[in-house]
């Protein structure tokens, strides 16, 4: 049975990335890139993670270059469909937008622990595509 | 109910990225890092993935820093587990070797077309945790 992959437009994709779950975010540091999974949400077409100021990761949210994926697959429809974010990564500052975002369960850390940091990451490119049997 | 985060040892993790299903490869590239999710195996402790030479990936997979991370939620049980490597990815070129893992099941193509590359992460750290209630 051949698979056939098809590209998303960038809205298409941004719906998909909507439907929550975990994401991982992508930062090259000086000893190679890192990949950090987190728990998000989408907010006005962009992607809102939270995150320790002083972990690797947080140390990386200050303007610099990430990249954003979230993946779903499913064996028994042999289907699947990934969606890859490239943009710059900004901590959240405002404090009523900090307000609104603590309400959004999604951004609940799912492993506990302290991590006060909200990072936003504004989208450059979007690329996302769907396989289909 | 307060969930506990717990680390694995380098073996635990190996392990658990053994069960194989989806895994991220992340590159640094002058625009910025990138990931790309790829189907792979675990051999002999390396990761081993397939791609096409002229791919955004593949052009980073002579002898690059990259991180491959996998991981597994279940909402129902609220566990989770994660695992980063960081190592170095270099095409296999030798012949028996290529032989050996073209009969892997799990490094059939699962998105269809034509990825001709075989690419080993022999990992330089490995860093695994997982979640439970």
């Amino acid at each position: 049975m051949e698979r056939v992959p098809r590209s998303l437009s960038g809205q298409q994709a941004l719906d998909l990335v909507g439907s929550g779950g975990v994401g991982r975010v992508g930062v090259s540091t000086d000893d190679g890139p890192r990949i950090f999974p987190v728990n998000y949400v989408v907010d006005h077409g962009t992607i809102v993670f939270r995150t320790a100021p002083d972990s690797e990761l947080g140390r990386h949210c200050w303007g610099d270059r990430v990249a954003f994926e979230v993946d779903s697959i499913d064996n028994d429809r042999a289907t699947a469909w990934s969606v890859v974010i490239s943009g710059r990564a900004v901590p959240v500052e405002d404090a009523r937008e900090i307000q609104l975002l603590e309400t959004r369960d999604d951004l609940r850390p799912w492993a506990g622990g302290s991590r006060p940091l909200l990072v936003r990451i504004s989208p450059l490119s979007i690329t996302g595509r769907t396989i289909t049997a």
